[in-house]
């Protein structure tokens, strides 16, 4: 144990996941249960947004029986943000803001859990306080569906993301099986601006041939359009049907968005580009070159808060992270995110903590490799199944009211008066 | 019981559900149970097409446990297909072709399971068989998520759309809820093309002021750009946020689809007009007139196939009219569709089954009455409320394989070898 006492800031960043309250419950129920080293735990409202406008709350006013559901809470329950802070150089100011803040209320851990980005700024700031000397550990908390983050072996919210998905391909394709006569193909496009992780996860649902889906586009593969109507037409010839899982992702040869660049590959009947989305230029393609109807799906933000149906695994690793994360700062490391271990070698799935670098993290993209893609660039493998199988398995706890839907959490957050000026106006 | 023995055909038709096949387990278990009566079943491959091409299969020989595995899996088993035949006067001949083929095979029970369009070929098909003095009993099995046929309380399909959608509804609200400072609206579309139920059953997960949907759109309320522009702008004072649950048969006051009528109200950076579907008619209002960044989701077939958190309640219920079509068949009774009847009164749910005629359920169509709906338009009331909940309480049973992902039943589908000519040409 360090000697440094002082309170504990938690916040979330970026997209919110099935389980990133899961972490925040492992930090805060951790933090609390060793009030040796922290004098309290407050919150950043909507992240380091939060924390710029000194806007606070009491994480431990909060009903312990609420902070314990956040384990079966999806989103994020302590608000997240999608701002990013510029470098130390450009806009050091924030940095400084931050450091007053803290300063102000005696802040001497700050946990953070998000992506890389977020990684990024817990690192600069740690950077920022040693060199004006206020002693302060930061460590981060791994967070995103997107699974690109780099020196872990995946990232709590992927396995629930890819659950839910790869059951809602499951169950899609079996209505494109029914109803092939009418509705030929299907696109359902999944999340995944920059990696395919999710869209590769969709792949878990195809046991056999028969099954859906047919044909996965992902943005490590770039999208030529002859190669799949060709694909899509052999489907057709092979099951009367076709049904394609794609990520938003998906780009052009010169790296355009496929959503984007739906205007070049097809037109609607009155010569109008299509927008909004891969699925729908997609859809336009296969109208319009292969000549059967086809259908969209497309879950949007409710794939990724789908607890109801979340990993067991996934849940369970978030908030060992979060436990971890706390365990890290009391022993007075800082500058460090928590990773997830895979043990190597034969046997059942066990997985274990470690850590990184938050510069090596935040510099880094882990993008789907090449031995997890299928040859033709439209499936995956199975490395990628023995991979990905074992983080989406299992039930996750949930509970259910009386109305037959689940309960979730929220926060009363109790705000914390402020002490620093309530006139920073963040660069 | 009455003497009349010979075959039993089953067919699915329309939309698929997560319990159009527990309605199709309850229908072939109750046949396989009275050898007596039936002789055999056989299933229509994809509804009615599969009785006019003579594309039929021996049930009888698939696996019992595969057939119980029907109860929980999702879509249409035995195939499905969108064909609607004319009237008995504009072709005749694919009354007589559908009569001779059961003829051909000795199929003196005909089971069809469907919305008000397969009810009304059941009717003319029972006319026809009772013109032509050929001793047949047809009987309808109500499906549809769109839960929009008279003479039921609700029909099987609904309970678990509804709990599906609230759910998703309830998460992707509280998505919305911690990104309220970048993604301040989400519009979330849902099913339903002529009614409102789906639409309605969102305001489920609403249980405190809070929560979304803060707007739900229904069809069954012509959609007026300025009222909704006003109730958005209310919601963001009050909430910082809006999420507007939409069914995606809004329509407009002179009676149009709002997706197609997207570009009198909104059209995007270039002057195109915003094509496919409600949610991005409703995304670019929502940008252009109030100003602020609008989400989509827009779950498509997934929803309606989401056995993995179907409703305990309607699947019980779905294979219960299943069961009791058959009894009534054996009672000798027919040209009707079997119903559900909710116990009125105090006291917890009990529904049981009884009978309407076919041609009143062919010819009606119920939708949200204005009781359901409260005075403003953009929700429901705790009449829907307490109409609602219990058909989406309980969690339906699902099997889990090693891989973490539910196990659905496929049929081998056993063909029956042709009697009656491959040749004819479906009118």
């Amino acid at each position: 144990m360090n000697s440094l006492k002082g309170k504990a800031v938690l916040c979330q960043s970026g997209g919110p996941t099935a389980v990133i309250n899961a972490s925040a419950c492992g930090v805060i129920q951790t933090v609390l249960a060793n009030p040796d080293t922290f004098t309290g735990i407050y919150g950043g409202l909507n992240g380091i947004l939060g924390v710029l406008r000194e806007e606070l709350f009491d994480i431990s006013k909060e009903n312990p029986s609420e902070i314990d559901r956040l384990k079966r809470t999806p989103s994020a329950a302590l608000g997240s943000c999608r701002h990013k802070l510029r470098g130390l150089d450009e806009s050091k100011a924030d940095y400084e803001r931050i450091l007053d803040v803290f300063k102000a209320h005696d802040i001497r851990y700050f946990f953070y859990i998000g992506g890389n980005d977020s990684m990024d700024t817990a690192d600069k700031l740690g950077a920022l306080a040693r060199e004006t000397d206020y002693e302060m550990i930061a460590v981060g908390v791994p967070k995103t569906i997107d699974n690109d983050l780099v020196c872990t072996d995946h990232c709590p919210g992927y396995g629930s993301v890819a659950k839910f998905n790869a059951t809602a391909v499951m169950e899609a394709g079996r209505d494109t099986e029914a109803l092939w006569t009418h509705d030929t193909t299907t696109v359902h496009e999944v999340m995944g601006r920059n990696a395919g992780w999710i869209a590769a996860s969709t792949g878990l649902a195809r046991r056999s041939d028969q099954d859906a889906p047919h044909i996965i586009l992902l943005p490590e593969v770039p999208f030529e359009k002859d190669l799949f109507v060709a694909k899509v037409r052999e489907c057709l010839d092979r099951y009367n049907r076709c049904f394609v899982a794609c990520g938003e992702g998906v780009k052009t040869p010169d790296g355009r968005y496929l959503g984007e660049a739906g205007g070049e590959f097809a037109k609607d009947a009155f010569g109008h580009t299509q927008l909004g989305g891969a699925a729908n230029t997609l859809r336009a393609i296969i109208e319009t070159e292969v000549g059967v109807k086809a259908r969209t799906n497309r879950a949007g933000t409710a794939q990724r808060n789908a607890m109801h149906f979340a990993s067991k695994t996934d849940v369970e690793e978030a908030y060992l992270v979060g436990k971890a994360a706390v365990e890290t700062a009391i022993r007075g490391i800082s500058g460090k995110m928590v990773t997830l271990e895979r043990a190597s070698g034969g046997g059942d799935y066990t997985c274990t903590t470690g850590l990184a670098d938050l510069q090596e993290v935040a510099n880094g993209v882990k993008m789907v490799p090449p031995e997890f893609i299928s040859e033709d660039g439209f499936g995956i493998t199975d490395a990628f199944r023995e991979y990905a199988t074992p983080l989406i398995r299992g039930q996750a706890d949930l509970e259910i009211g009386d109305d037959g839907l689940p309960i979730y959490a929220r926060l009363a957050k109790h705000m914390v008066a402020r002490k620093s000026g309530s006139d920073y106006k963040i660069r």
